[in-house]
This record gives structure tokens, C-alpha cells and sequence, in this order.
């Protein structure tokens, strides 16, 4: 099943996404206004049963940034070997994560453009898998982490990469540019450890294999990150967590290869899908 | 005018304080859950007519956060002159402002304590001015900002010193503790520049005067945090920008003048009020 955002006809519906077009299931489910406000009630298990056997409600339709309205997203940062490395400062593997917010209004949904804006040109792409929290928690042990992700998506963490370096302790300001990353197609539950443990992430620019790697790379495992974040952050059901990017990124080329409007930008994960996004100058 | 969120017997109302009880105004506008939810529908204005005449409908009650659904809080870091020569790195005054978003579950409530965790006692305080938006836009000028402005508010920007400097990039983690913090003890109506242009913030720790200085010497006014914000991300009611602290934290004292259980901290500005808040251990 795969559970989306989209707009048709001037409205905003969620529901399910099938090969013949999208099921709205605003109608079943009146007391919540969105895919993150039925998952932060704890009612994400219910869709698949409202769904069955309904019709498609729309042939043509828009993706939307796959939960518009989530209230926190955290992202972490420099979390492959050799994502480290490429910052050539020298520093060993850091004992502890790096993390930072990123708020909604800086995605888009798929099959959107990525809006480079006119004050900075250096919009560049990082593909990661996103967990959506179904079940919340404090200090939550590695062991029992994966209970506590109802669903996965993917992510493009677009980054304005010189304004991230405008401050000395924060990333903030070159994250959360108006759309300037993506998220979606769709949140596909998550039932099976195999979908991150075993899971490869690719990003393509104009066809072209930029980011390749496995999850179990990653210096910080999903099921650490819960256990790191909630000793902090009681978690709650549809918080987002932003998992890491590979190695690959356009400004780790030299000369960089930031994205050009009319690029096109695919972060595709086996079993999740293909988050597909062009890249378009901000409109006057 | 004080607009607060406020609970008792149980459940959670926003209103008004008076000086003989608050007034609860959810009933006067049933399509809004929150002060939040008021502000962001451009409601702000509405309320102090509907208050107009009320009697008191509660005479004791709790303070809660004062925005405790807020969506969006960024904290300006670094802001006072001597804040950045505080951290001895001998870097000139910054170009740009630091920011970070913090999570409303990071902030409790007037009069409530301010909660140290057992995995670490580095529990500090920060006293500052928080706006919040009332008129959404981008790349709004300085000559403009205060349009934008809705309200003010206290915040004591609690952190947890040493999990500040976990990550090489950002401060997430230190600032984003449950119930380290504390926002209100209400929001009051921004009609008058010199409500921000000649205030004077103190914080008191146990009577003892620590962080006393006017906002006329912020690095980065207020106007200008409005505008560089708002050219990444389009401001929206409801928003809130806390300003930044001066210097006089317990960290930069030597040895460090940590928060300790029975701690008394005040937060004032005069116009605004006293943000009050104790400090417990948490409860295991």
C-alpha cells in the first residue's frame, strides 16, 4: 500500500495511491485533516481496511509534499564513512550524531519542482530514506527501536550549500529554503526490519548514478538514531526522522555540480520507489 | 492585554489574565483549539473584543506553554556583543545570525519547573524576547519588520550545556531537551516600537541579578532577524523568533553557575512581565 498526499481539482485529499489512480479517504476518516494527523492519533493501521475494494476517486492528480503539515522533522547529518571524510577537517568518526530540524514548508512532493532561489545558486540534492514515528516513547532502546516506525519515504534534503555555512554552530539557514527539497512519493508501511536493513539508496541526476550505498553503512544505525533522539525528545507519533545521506552530493565534486534548472533529480530506494524532481528558478 | 494558555480542572483553555482570574475564550471562538491555531488563522485581534465585559471563569489555574501547538520557533544564537567574545575562539563579530529551530515540546510553562534530566546536570538558562508573527511574507525589509510582529512573549531558553557540543554543526540536541525550557507567562500585544526598541531584559537567578541588558545592542536586531529569516522561508502567523540572550549565562561563569534543583530563575522585561520558573530533577 502507499499512502500519499495530492491535490486535484483545487482541493488537497489523502489516501492511497494504485496503478489506476488515487483513492481519497478525507470522506472515511472526517475527524482528521491530513495523513499526519491520522497517524499522530494512532490510526495509520486503519487505512488499509478503508481503502479495500473503494474506487478511484481521481485519475489525474498532484503529488504533495507526502505530509505537509508534519510538526518536527529531524535530520541527520554526516552520517556515512565517507561523507565524514569528505569534509577534510581531519576529525575522526564523531562520537555523537549530528542533527538538525527542517521545517515542513522546505519540501515539496514528488514529481515538483525544486525552486532554486535568486539570492544563491548553490542548491544542491541529498537523497536519504525518512521513518515516520507511528508509536511514541522516551529513552526507547535500540532493541525495540524498529516498533516505533509506523512508515517509510524518501527524501531529498536539497540544501542551499553556501548559506549553511553562514553560522558558526547551525546548518538552519541553508535547510529550509521554501522548497528546496522533497519528500514522498508515498509513505510505505513499514513491516519487514529487511526494508532498512537491507536497503540500497541511489540517487540520479539527468540519469546519471551520483549517490549509491547501503543503509547498513551508516555510522549511526536507524535503530540508534530512535535510541539517541528519544533520550532527549519523547517521540511522538508522526515525527519524522531524516535518516542521512551518502556519499555523492554535487558539492563534493570539484567544480561542484549544483543542480540547474531543467535537471532532474531521482532518489529511488528497492520497495520504497522513486522520489522524481526537476529544478526550476523561483518564479518573480 | 495578557492572552495565555492556561489549564484546570483538567483541561486546557487560552483566554485572557486579569488581575482576578482568566478568562477562558475557547467557547467565544469554537473553530480554534489554540492561541496558535487563533494567530495563524490572522484571528489575534478578535480577542481582547471578545474578553471585553467577561467575568472570570477561572480563578485558580496553571500556566501552560504559552503557544504549547506552536509549529515553528527559531532561536537566534550569539547575538550580544560580548555573548561572541564569550566563546574565546577569537572570531570577529559574525556576519550572519546563528539560528535553530527548538521544538515547542522543549518549553513548559510559567510558574512550572524547568526539568534537569539524569543524564546530565548541565542544565542552563537563557533569558530572551520572543515575537510572534502575526502577518506572514517574504523577504519582508527591516523598514517593514514590525508589521509583522503580532506579539511578545518571555522565553527562558533552557539548554543542557554539554549535549550543545555533541555534534561538529549544530546545537539540536542541547536545546531540544522536554520541558528544559519555559515560553510566557502570556502573549502581549506588540502596538509600540519602543516595546522592543528600549527594553530592558534581566534574569534573576535566586534573587541574584545575571543577565541585564537592553535590546538596542543586539549584533542582529529584531528587524533584521525578520528579514534575513524571511528571505529562506516565508514567515506565517503563528510563527515565533526568540531574539537571542545576552551574556551572563551560567556556563560562561568560571567555574559554571549550573541550575541546580530548588532554583528560582526569572525572566523580565518591563511591559512584558516576569517569566518564573523552578528547576526539579526528573521525576524517575
Amino acid at each position: 500500500m502507499k499512502y500519499a498526499t495530492f491535490s486535484a481539482d483545487g482541493d488537497t485529499f489523502f489516501g492511497v495511491i494504485t496503478d489506476s489512480g488515487a483513492i481519497a479517504l478525507n470522506e472515511a476518516f472526517p475527524d482528521y485533516a491530513s495523513l499526519y494527523e491520522v497517524i499522530a492519533a494512532g490510526a495509520f493501521d486503519q487505512l488499509s481496511g478503508a481503502a479495500e475494494g473503494k474506487p478511484v476517486t481521481h485519475k489525474g492528480f498532484k503529488y504533495e509534499m507526502v505530509m505537509p503539515d508534519a510538526r518536527r522533522i529531524l535530520c541527520v547529518g554526516v552520517n556515512f564513512p565517507d561523507r565524514n571524510a569528505e569534509y577534510k577537517d581531519g576529525s575522526e568518526q564523531p562520537k555523537h550524531m549530528s542533527l538538525f530540524p527542517r521545517f515542513a514548508s522546505g519540501f515539496t512532493g514528488h514529481d515538483c519542482p525544486l525552486i532554486r532561489p535568486p539570492e544563491n545558486h548553490t542548491l544542491d540534492y541529498e537523497g536519504e530514506v525518512a521513518v515516520v514515528i507511528g508509536k511514541g516513547g522516551r529513552r526507547i532502546s535500540q532493541q525495540g527501536a524498529y516498533d516505533h516506525i509506523a512508515a517509510l519515504t524518501l527524501c531529498n534534503e536539497g540544501t542551499i550549500r553556501d548559506w549553511v555555512r553562514h553560522a558558526k554552530f547551525n546548518v538552519t539557514q541553508g535547510k529550509n529554503w521554501d522548497n528546496s527539497g522533497a519528500m514522498g512519493p508515498w509513505l510505505v508501511p513499514f513491516t519487514d526490519t529487511a526494508q532498512l536493513d537491507d536497503a540500497r539508496i541511489q540517487t540520479h541526476v539527468n540519469g546519471e548514478l551520483r549517490q549509491n550505498d547501503t543503509l547498513n553503512r551508516m555510522m549511526f544505525p536507524i535503530r540508534r538514531e530512535i535510541e539517541y533522539i528519544s533520550t532527549f525528545m519523547t517521540l511522538q507519533p508522526g515525527d519524522i526522522i531524516v535518516t542521512g545521506t551518502p556519499t555523492g552530493a554535487g558539492a563534493r565534486f570539484d567544480p561542484p555540480k549544483y543542480l540547474v534548472p531543467g535537471d532532474v533529480v531521482e532518489v529511488s530506494v528497492e520497495g520504497i520507489g522513486t522520489l522524481r524532481n526537476t529544478v526550476e528558478d523561483e518564479q518573480p
